[in-house]
């Protein structure tokens, strides 16, 4: 075996709140790392967006998604911190609520996703912005 | 130092909603797997069921975070996303506020475990179904 | 290249319920296991703490989300498991929404934080304790 390290950053746009599906972007980089067997880290550098694993095929299971979170995170609600708005605490108790990194195995050069799983950026602002995520591939 | 990857499927049957612990298998797989020193990646491969590590001495422990899960992510709300029942969507929520993939370090070949962690699957479909986990250990 | 892996325990003592920053001490296992590229997993060992990357710098956006935690998993609820009183199940509850590993890429020796990221042991019980943290980094 010859264990090797292979790291790229991933950068998203985002047209605010929402998931956006980026399995093909980290595919692609487990595809040029040449790594056959081992792990891809997924990490996502911000503190108001976040990552989750989710149902890709039925753009429905994401609005109950998303409108789950407006629920459950409220905007309305009464925040100390709000320098940036009614989405500022907002975004980081949903961020902390979801994930920052995500580790998926890789048998035989294939990502072990299930057949429903999808990557998902989970936007949590407002306002559109450009996303960092950093991806780590480790193994053989 | 001589670093190898090490991965093996587990299957695990669930018999409906509820936590199945899967440390014991988990941990025949870091054995077999012969690494000492690294860390095991254990991956569900699937939308409606998750990963909790979670009290594993008191059941009444689990049964609150059971109720506890029904009582955040109600059956009967309203959801767009039920073309396979009332457990369609709020099993893709559960599994968002829960973890896809948890990765525990290995020293003197043994999970880091601390004395009351155990790994379980936590099924978030009424009826039975057959659970792919992915497990990867990597380290020397 | 040449792989290794380099493990550490970290003790956090808190003092009762809130969030304790422990990215320096992460920062330096990093720099002592002097791995340049890779991943550093951070696994804590407890059933009643739990791990978070968070907004770092202001306090109030860390009280919003501990005030959250106290709203939606409140201790004065219904709960079976009680023997260590009301702080018992809501502990392993809270733990199960936020995470207990967290694994984060290495890049140039530095790890792959965003600006305003920072890592956080999330106390959930109200007396003092001291935490074991696992901290393994692998890569080159």
């Amino acid at each position: 075996m010859s264990i090797r390290v292979h790291s790229e950053p991933l950068s998203v746009r985002t047209k605010g709140k929402g998931t956006y599906e980026i399995t093909d972007q980290v595919r692609e980089i487990v595809a040029r790392s040449g790594i056959a067997a081992g792990t891809v880290t997924v990490f996502v550098q911000h503190t108001s967006c976040s990552l989750v694993i989710m149902e890709n095929a039925a753009p429905a299971a994401r609005r109950d998604l998303e409108n789950f979170f407006e629920r459950l995170v409220p905007e309305d609600a009464d925040y100390e911190h709000d320098d940036e708005g009614p989405d500022d605490s907002t975004s980081h108790i949903r961020m902390v609520l979801t994930r920052t990194s995500e580790v998926i195995p890789i048998v035989d050069s294939r990502m072990q996703l299930g057949t429903w799983q999808g990557i998902f950026l989970f936007e949590h602002r407002r306002a559109a912005h450009t996303r960092k995520i950093a991806v780590t591939v480790m193994g053989d």
